[in-house]
């Protein structure tokens, strides 16, 4: 089941500009830095309040997030929604008619398993569901 | 001072259709639904755990949300943090450089001001602050 948002991830082109930027709105202090390998960026993670920020950005030209730049430019990619069983929400939800990009979990940052639908099903929202590996 | 996310305003074209898409994916019951004038727009809002999502639809062919629609399709249109002080931090930010499109809050929905920060100053994100009318 989705209990609540978990992060935001915002797409950049250079990761150090734009947490200078965010450190201006919000004065956050403790930045998470982290190579994921698996989708190919570099992400950095801090808290605001309730929620998690996470400015994202390539590390290869074939990065699913150089192609959104490319087409969309910088701004919001995706919300990430946890859920205590990702595969079942996946399930449920597929059996809606809600189209996915990913039908079984994977390996994101922080450690978790993380699935995205498609933004088509969702009003052009991309929505990860996550949850921490046990 | 910047304390924590309150909403996600999402831009879609038809506001039924979209509610039933979005219980599809949190089983939100309590939907809560406003038309709010000044900014044009109506909008349905419910709370998923700490956050709340906001669908926003014009009432006008001249609203913002009109143009958003016609120029990016449906889709994530803003964050809004909260702030205990919004002019404090309008003022704050003003200083270190950040473009804002409001320079004093305006009336919002929610009996909330609001007032929002120009994406050219935050890495493409519509930003809004807001605050609960004292």
């Amino acid at each position: 089941m989705i209990k609540q948002l978990n992060h935001i991830g915002i797409a950049v082109k250079n990761l150090d500009e734009s947490i200078a930027v965010f450190q201006k709105l919000f004065a956050n202090e403790n930045i998470h830095r982290e190579t994921v390998t698996e989708q190919k960026v570099e992400v950095a993670s801090f808290k605001v309040g309730n929620i998690i920020i996470e400015l994202t950005s390539p590390i290869t030209q074939d990065s699913p997030i150089a192609g959104f730049l490319e087409k969309r430019g910088e701004g919001i990619h995706h919300l990430a929604f946890e859920s205590d069983d990702v595969q079942s929400d996946l399930n449920r939800l597929s059996q809606n008619s809600v189209k996915l990009i990913n039908d079984t979990p994977q390996p994101g940052a922080h450690d978790m398993l993380i699935a995205f639908l498609h933004p088509k099903s969702t009003n052009g929202v991309l929505i990860e569901i996550c949850q921490h590996k046990v």
